[in-house]
């Protein structure tokens, strides 16, 4: 089974959004046992249009289509839909009704661009939007199935859950390829595969195949079976978390977050952070996690001298003589926070995120991380680069590995995440 | 002139990894001029990618390529590029000495697969890698060009930089495509389209295209011309800002944050957020525009009761009659942090972000902001939806569009965002 993406937006080509709709129907249909084999991105054009269709049409069993059905004049593709699978537009009542129902009960005009919505192709099957007003729509032609939907990521994700993805699993005969992946984190790829080597050859040998996925401050282990092989790839995982556990930290799309929180919440335990560099992504990770209130106390984001002066008693002369970002000073942070939000662990941050602000004592990259709870405390320094953003990342990252082998009482080891 | 983008790798198909190298790629080239016309992504198949170069080849003057330069067994474009373009792996002794020199430099072994990384084809171009060990490589072929690139977006974006885009500026005339992007916040895209009907009809008539781009809480409307006309263009971009000031808040790539930043920076005042339901989000918004320090102190991330009570006075009597998420406790967190953090502004966010906490009187997205100076206080209820992560999105962006029009002094408004 052969199986197309096209995604449709000159907002995707010129990178002005990012194209998280294929990512997520690539996962979706990658749990039916459905692999994406061609995605193609392509201009609000009738030319290139017709031409992927035309070209998916010949090579694929099922196309998924994505884009350009919004209520706005940019959008073509339905006008576009109804020339290739030789249809017309026509009024449908019944989307018509609840389109003009929704305007109603938010006490809101019914537009003339939203009642252009209820107006669909003749000869397809219509898929329904209760998110939205522009309707997927499935097509059939000489064997291919052609799904097309509306490229806003919610509208897309409700109509694939609710229409397109069970007709799917009907349809389609699934293939035999199992994927597991292992999240690690705190050690760079070439590191990791000298360390696993012997296991990595195992693998291969046992029909098995293993991709590295690195991301700042992660690396993903991709561990496939082409023949379905579940048991096989779930030992193989089984085996890396005994061989790194330091790094290897969760399954699947497991965040770190998630793995810190669950473990607090199966010993009872709350946490707080201190952050400085971070800004609050580090708080913004954990509590990305639903139910994360049952651990999450909160947080005080200490970006300015005074805020770790006044709230968090960093002594000024400490902030003067040893610098804000320095092991003195997220030991006093992590320890004040810990007392002044009653928690069992925290989390203290300080770095220089960059671009500017580094010397060449402390260049920008450098980070000072403090976990703690009531017996313990392990602080480190890292130097983890030039990039802002990466550094946030790479710095919140290590901060909660550094946390979940201080909650499973194992030392903390780290390597080069980069080169 | 045709560009194709050819990124490869299952990770990207199967959606483990959402393609933000395309999205980069795209916008690089746009400052260019030049426009991706096809972008596609494929496994790491020899199969597949020999089909892609070979088409590409048929169509394109200009193909880029990402992924499978990496140092594990997974990556195989090296090879395969080989095969293409009828030349063979040799060792590079210089580029071989610098990736020696590195790992010796951190103190790290010089590995076998890290020397591999220097076995590069023969007759190719050879484009510098500073930051990683996988060297780019530029070919051509029958009046194509063809650049590889690794995978791993610094490494990919660093070798653009410095070895790609230099080159293809001076290589391909560019052509006369010219974008500009109006940024807003707070309406809905047919609640937008409405109001600037008459505005669009005029710049469609002039020879310009509008794109629609909604993504959560934000929609940014690109006006192009195909013809260059960039003073026709930036003159429909001012005009917007008329038509539409509580809305369009900035352009190009701007974040709200960087633009209530700037407006901080330039009345030299100070802010500071009391976050709940966005748990951090805002914060982390705030600080990942550089220099943020010059405005922004700090952050409480008052995510329990005790923090709200213990840290920013909200009396327990107002929690347990009025609840949390409400206007009073909103009023008081923003009155209490001004008075605690000492700033200009303040922001407080209470709201049930989901999926669990709602009830029939407040459902999942319910969300009370206040924004707050010495003299005035505005407060606002919002109905966001079901997601999660969106609610947070939304409420934080809402927040900084509700300060922006404080701090400008303007009344805020809001439409239904999305439906």
């Amino acid at each position: 089974m052969i199986t197309h993406l096209i995604t449709i937006g000159d907002e995707l080509l010129i990178g002005q959004t990012v194209n998280t709709n294929a990512a997520w129907i690539g996962q979706q249909l990658a749990l039916l046992g459905i692999k994406v084999n061609y995605s193609i991105t392509i201009s609000d054009t009738k030319k290139d249009i017709l031409e992927a269709l035309a070209y998916a049409n010949s090579k694929a069993d099922l196309v998924l289509i994505t884009g350009g059905l919004g209520p706005t004049k940019d959008d073509i593709t339905k006008q576009t839909l109804c020339e290739f699978f030789d249809t017309k537009l026509v009024l449908n009542v019944e989307i018509a009704a609840k389109i003009e129902g929704y305007f109603n009960a938010i006490g809101k005009p019914f537009l003339e661009v939203n009642r252009q919505q209820a107006m669909l192709p003749g000869s397809c099957e219509i898929l329904q939007n209760e998110v939205g007003t522009a309707s997927g729509m499935w097509f059939t032609k000489d064997n291919t199935s052609f799904i097309s939907m509306p490229g806003v990521p919610y509208e897309m994700k409700h109509i694939m859950e609710t229409g397109v993805l069970p007709k799917v699993k009907d349809t389609f005969q699934t293939k035999d390829l199992f994927h597991y992946t292992v999240m690690t984190q705190g050690i760079g790829e070439s590191f990791l595969a000298e360390r696993i080597k012997d296991w990595e050859d195992d693998l291969r040998a046992n029909d098995m195949d293993l991709a590295y996925l690195p991301s700042p401050g992660l690396v993903r282990l991709r561990i496939s079976s082409s023949k379905g092989n579940k048991e096989a790839v779930t030992k193989k995982a089984k085996q890396l978390f005994e061989l790194v556990p330091k790094y290897a930290y969760g399954v699947e799309q497991q965040t770190l977050a998630e793995v810190v929180g669950n473990l607090l919440k199966e010993k009872n335990k709350t946490i707080s952070f201190a952050e400085s560099c971070t800004g609050g992504y580090l708080s913004h990770l954990i509590t990305a996690t639903p139910g994360s209130s049952a651990y999450y106390e909160g947080s005080i984001i200490c970006y300015s001298y005074d805020i770790k002066e006044k709230e968090l008693n960093v002594p000024s002369s400490i902030l003067v003589n040893k610098g804000a970002v320095s092991e003195q000073v997220v030991e006093i942070l992590s320890e004040e926070l810990l007392k002044k939000y009653n928690t069992d662990y925290s989390i203290a941050i300080s770095g220089i995120a960059g671009p500017d602000g580094g010397t060449e004592e402390k260049p920008v990259g450098t980070v000072w991380v403090a976990v703690r709870n009531a017996n313990k405390v392990v602080t480190k320094r890292f130097t983890f680069g030039n990039n802002r953003e990466r550094n946030i990342q790479k710095s919140a990252l290590t901060a909660l590995n550094m946390v979940r082998l201080l909650i499973l009482e194992t030392e903390y080891e780290s390597l080069p995440t980069a080169i």
